[in-house]
């Protein structure tokens, strides 16, 4: 089987087919316009639902059986659990032991718990994966190992997909902490509470079926519904749904590296500088440990300026609540609460409020949240000297991670990615990043322990430092130093089969990845 | 033009077709099936979106005609300020200044302040209203004065039409007494503030271009969102969208007629004697001052229980938040705020849940919230012996109120209506109702100051009542007893022009409305 590949935007080679359907090659940021109108799901009717409201079957099985698996249909499920986990690797064990097989797993992401699955993508039962792979699933899928194209979108591109019908949810799979008979559920309470189901929203108001999981049944009304009841078919009752210590993710602790704290400190130092910190300001940073940094070094530079910031964007952790208690921010717009203060403030705190892909990240909506941020802390694999930024794959060519909310949020009105030069000795700025995740031109400003690097198309920014003593440097000197530390880095090695596809936030292809050479 | 019409299941003539568009005459209550999917909005692109999320238009004017204003189009309307409501009225100005003719308008329901737009339907700004015509703008149509048929439908049945695509809105304009510029909006602050916004919901996820018009700008975000931005195109800053005393309900004193007070504690009698008032039960209760009078013998019942209800839905007022606050009551899941102790609580009380008519009552979902009430006090302008009721028009023929939630309810547990046996000497159970809204099938109890009358499909009641000291007659003694006082009632007489088309919830046609002899 021959592919015809096509040169994109970014001149990468993209195949016009995966998986058996068209593929369009990404055009430009902001250069695609979509056509048509959004997936319509069939009409229900109150008739085929129980009078009384009471959704519940018995087991999980039978639940599957009567939403209609058979071959070949797609299952969803939501990452809310993270590396906790303990839904996904069930349903598999069912459709196996009733010998389906050549299903479409299409979580929002996948973790190293889900490593069982490897199994059932060599028994046939799950064909390929649309969705972040993680770890073993990405590595398993970059030996060449998995029978389809791997497909990784954005939360707001996967949002966007199934919008607009480019992926069609057969069976939804919600694992909610919470939840009543009639569907409605809540990921605030309960033994396994992770904070929000937003990941999930896509799936109930689309899927044909939908299927609610719960080990915390609560009568009608289970308030807030997170997830309405009214897009439910089936509910079910389990012991454990989850593994609470693995939910919560375990790097939320502040770094201790001197450089690593450097870096976050020169961030804070370039945000303020420039003036981004004012009154009103917004902010999203992510929940490592330089991230957490950054967050306690704003946090400093808002009480001395004696300014609040107007939101801040989660996931969530205890310094953000922590802010958000201490009147520092307004507002907390939460995609998925990191810890249990995040979960606990998300429950009690108005003011802390659970968000979705819809109204944070799709792009083929009305506008989304992501574009009124002021300032966007990213991380990144590897970033080139035009700023394209890789965040899937390692540089020795793996695919070990997925793309999350990133690419969304690189919409921002300025994105830095405060970064180390090299990991491991092996440069992390380099002529050409592994994969395209995001073009560079939207990437603003490199933070680094040896330098800032602005992009040149914000003289703007290269204004307002010009009289700072801020180490301000092009990404080529940027890129010269950690060559001459560590050497001129390897370029990985490939076959040429296609084992995954990055989607840009439009459904477009930016790049895709290969099978790595052994 | 002569129409064909057809008998439909309750024995009403239907034409085949409304305003130029096929209609499906009543097959009985759950006997018609859906075919299709769902109305698909186009898919909308951020490209097309300011960057800084900011989508202000300088006025009304300005912002419908860039979303799109022509002749023949659809424009929808929320009626949640009720009779306080500015917007509608300056809506039909605007187009008809722009010599815009031929628009249908949309509105969740009308009211005596909307008596302006007769001029509109005279000069041919706007061709005919689909919506509750409350008061004026009904028996303008009653008088056969609208150049298009009226369509009526419930809360639910709107909801229903605009999913299913029966209607098909170019612009939603919604008032939205808080709202950021990105559009996110609720009605819990500001000085118009209403409550909630649901009865907009359908409005915002599917119309073509949304409009918010607000009196209450805040910068974004606007916490809670109860309109997602995400589905607006544009927001307008007015001076004042509703006066605040008009948009609160006058309805809501406890009544201190004796009889509707007997009425009452009859209700309530029944209710407990049938065992329907027990630890975790739920009801809805109207806003009247009879309904009203329930509620508080509701009260009282479970105090010397020593029982809760699990949930009360609303129309919420200040009784019905005395009860959630004493602990009578776990939630309200609340439709529309009655009175600023309504909106009050919803704003604090996490436990006080906004609803909306896709939660409540979409009969063309998976299932609603109607059906797992317990007890459901309804009021009727006629009941007839077969226990049909009639909603909308009085005994003399004119059309003068809308359906609001009243048909969704009826799929309550136990249906119960407590009514006068005649009001202004005429009777209000007869032979036959003037238009039927609601098939006798699924109301179960009727309650007057003389007696009960159950449903005899009702058994169940019946035999829990047998030993009571309950004044149970049939409904035929209770119209008979009515005919003594009253004398029989003329029925109202009409010329044949169907001036308006009764919905049921699932779109089929169970009555239609005709033009009143003069």
């Amino acid at each position: 089987m021959s592919v015809k590949l096509v040169k994109n935007a970014v001149g990468r080679m993209i195949p016009t087919e995966i998986n058996g359907k068209p593929a369009i090659p990404f055009k430009g940021v902001g250069k695609h316009r979509p056509i048509g109108r959004k997936y319509a799901p069939p009409i229900a009717t109150c008739t085929d639902y129980p009078d009384d409201g009471n959704k519940l079957a018995p087991d999980l099985k039978t639940a599957l059986i009567k939403a209609g698996l058979k071959d070949g249909i797609t299952i969803s499920t939501h990452h809310h659990f993270r590396n906790g986990d303990l839904v996904a690797n069930k349903i598999f064990n069912i459709t196996f032991k009733l010998g389906v097989k050549d299903l479409m797993w299409f979580p929002s992401a996948s973790f190293p718990c889900h490593e069982p699955i490897i199994e059932h993508l060599k028994n046939g039962t799950v064909h390929h994966i649309e969705g972040s792979m993680n770890g073993p699933l990405g590595r398993f899928a970059s030996q060449g190992k998995m029978k389809g194209v791997g497909v990784l979108r954005s939360h707001g591109g996967r949002y966007q997909a199934v919008q607009d019908g480019d992926v069609q949810i057969d069976i939804a799979v919600i694992a909610a902490p919470t939840a009543d008979p009639f569907g409605n559920a809540n990921g605030l309470t309960g033994p396994s509470a992770c904070g929000l189901l937003g990941f999930a929203l896509a799936d109930s108001q689309y899927a044909d079926k939908v299927i609610i999981i719960t080990d915390n049944l609560v009568p009608f009304p289970c308030i807030p519904w997170q997830i309405h009841g009214n897009y439910v078919d089936y509910v079910i009752k389990e012991d454990k749904i989850g593994i609470p210590e693995k939910i919560i993710s375990g790097t939320t602790r502040i770094t201790k590296s001197p450089d690593r704290l450097h870096i976050a400190e020169l961030t804070a130092k370039f945000c303020n500088v420039t003036g981004l910190i004012k009154d009103g300001f917004s902010f999203q940073s992510g929940a490592g440990g330089t991230s957490l940094a950054i967050g306690n070094y704003f946090g400093k530079i808002i009480r001395e300026k004696g300014i609040k910031a107007r939101f801040a964007r989660g996931g969530s952790n205890k310094f953000l609540v922590e802010m958000l208690e201490e009147g520092l921010v307004e507002y907390i717009l939460d995609g998925q609460t990191f810890d249990l203060e995040g979960v606990r403030s998300m429950r009690e705190n108005p003011n802390h409020v659970d968000t979705s892909p819809f109204t944070s990240y799709n792009y083929h909506g009305k506008g989304n949240f992501a574009p009124i941020l002021d300032i966007v802390i990213l991380g990144a694999t590897e970033v080139d000297v035009n700023f394209n930024a890789n965040v899937v794959t390692h540089s020795d060519g793996y695919l070990l991670h997925g793309i999350g909310g990133w690419q969304n949020c690189l919409f921002g009105k300025n994105v830095i990615l405060p970064i180390p030069l090299f990991r491991d000795r092996i440069p992390v700025i380099r002529d050409e990043v592994t994969t395209i995740c995001g073009p560079g031109e939207l990437i603003d400003v490199i933070v680094t322990e040896r330098g800032i690097a602005i992009n040149p198309c914000r003289r703007d920014l290269m204004e307002k430092v010009k009289d700072s003593d801020l180490p301000i440097k092009t990404i080529h000197e940027l890129k010269d130093e950690v060559e001459k530390i560590c050497g001129k880095p390897r370029k990985a090695e490939f076959e040429d089969k296609i084992i995954a596809a990055i989607k840009w936030v439009d459904g477009t292809v930016i790049d895709v990845v290969k099978k790595v050479k052994e």
